[in-house]
């Protein structure tokens, strides 16, 4: 997705050891409207693969997977990282690796809202590695609902992550593929 | 708003000691259509207010923010609760007491993305004690910005949240304002 390419072209930063920094329009700011357009092309993208759920996880997940529920007019479940008061005690939760937090952190979905038969669509903000959106559809598969499709802001695809979900055989996509983070230098595949 | 209030009626429940689970809509599952639409709503309340950012905070304010933010055409920040390694040393940061965790929570805000002269409207999901609300405020100040509106979803009018930020001289919204809650029964201001 151009708009997208030329945001991280002209604001993202490459703090080295892997890291975008996108917090200027995704990760700490947000730019509204480019998440808007980000959700209508998911919904274009996604529209025919029967979702009737998106999952995300928080945080920063959820501008995205807000807007493609407005395009899709589907319900989106964000999983938590800390269970709320509100919370019953027989949850759905896993355990997933953080690359930004250097740690193990959880993700946890109340079975009241993610059932046995439900199509779940995973958008999620990056693509990296793969494990956090691996740990999305631990939960979902814990569930019983089946993932019906993948979509990613950003891919980084020299982490490994689309080969680490490519057994599910679902749609994988993501708006702008870095393939190289040098320095200043930040390149899209084709 | 009688889409907002007709939903708390329909699938809120009082968990008692002042907490109202909206879980099915706002707080783990989100209605994005339902999100939209009070994004519509505050960026009519709020439109000739001169607001230049919306200020609000992970994780449950980032819905209604987005939304605010794509009607009103406005970034949004949203305060960080753990400062992530993308974020520079130098912060803002306050701490504000939180109702639903029993505890103290950080709120940090990066000076990239709030600056002095910046005309900040506060969007978040809940208005009851005013404590994260009165957080962000601090976070805007320090920053040298000017709060020039505050909007929630839902108020417990009987929190005195509205008092403790009446000193501001700001408009103060909530889409649906809860005077009392008792058993089944949740009953809105006229």
């Amino acid at each position: 997705m151009q708009l997208l390419k030329e945001r991280i072209q002209k604001e993202g930063k490459n703090l080295g050891g892997g890291i975008l920094k996108v917090d200027g329009f995704i990760n700490h700011q947000v730019d509204p409207n480019l998440m808007d357009a980000c959700g209508k092309e998911f919904a274009k993208i996604f529209r025919n693969i029967g979702a009737t759920k998106i999952l995300t996880a928080e945080i920063s997940g959820i501008a995205p997977a807000v807007t493609t529920g407005i395009h899709l007019g589907l319900p989106i479940v964000y999983a938590r990282k800390h269970k709320p008061i509100t919370m019953p005690d027989q949850v759905f939760l896993t355990l997933t690796p953080s690359h930004t937090k250097g740690r193990t952190v959880e993700l946890i979905v109340s079975p009241e809202y993610l059932s046995g038969g439900e199509r779940v669509l995973i958008i999620d903000d990056f693509l990296a590695s793969g494990a956090t959106i691996l740990g999305l559809v631990q939960l979902a598969q814990a569930a019983g609902a089946f993932i019906v499709g993948i979509g990613a802001l950003i891919e980084k695809t020299f982490e490994g992550g689309r080969q680490a979900l490519e057994f599910l055989g679902v749609p994988i996509e993501a708006l702008a593929r870095i393939k190289v983070m040098e320095g200043d230098q930040i390149l899209f595949e084709d």
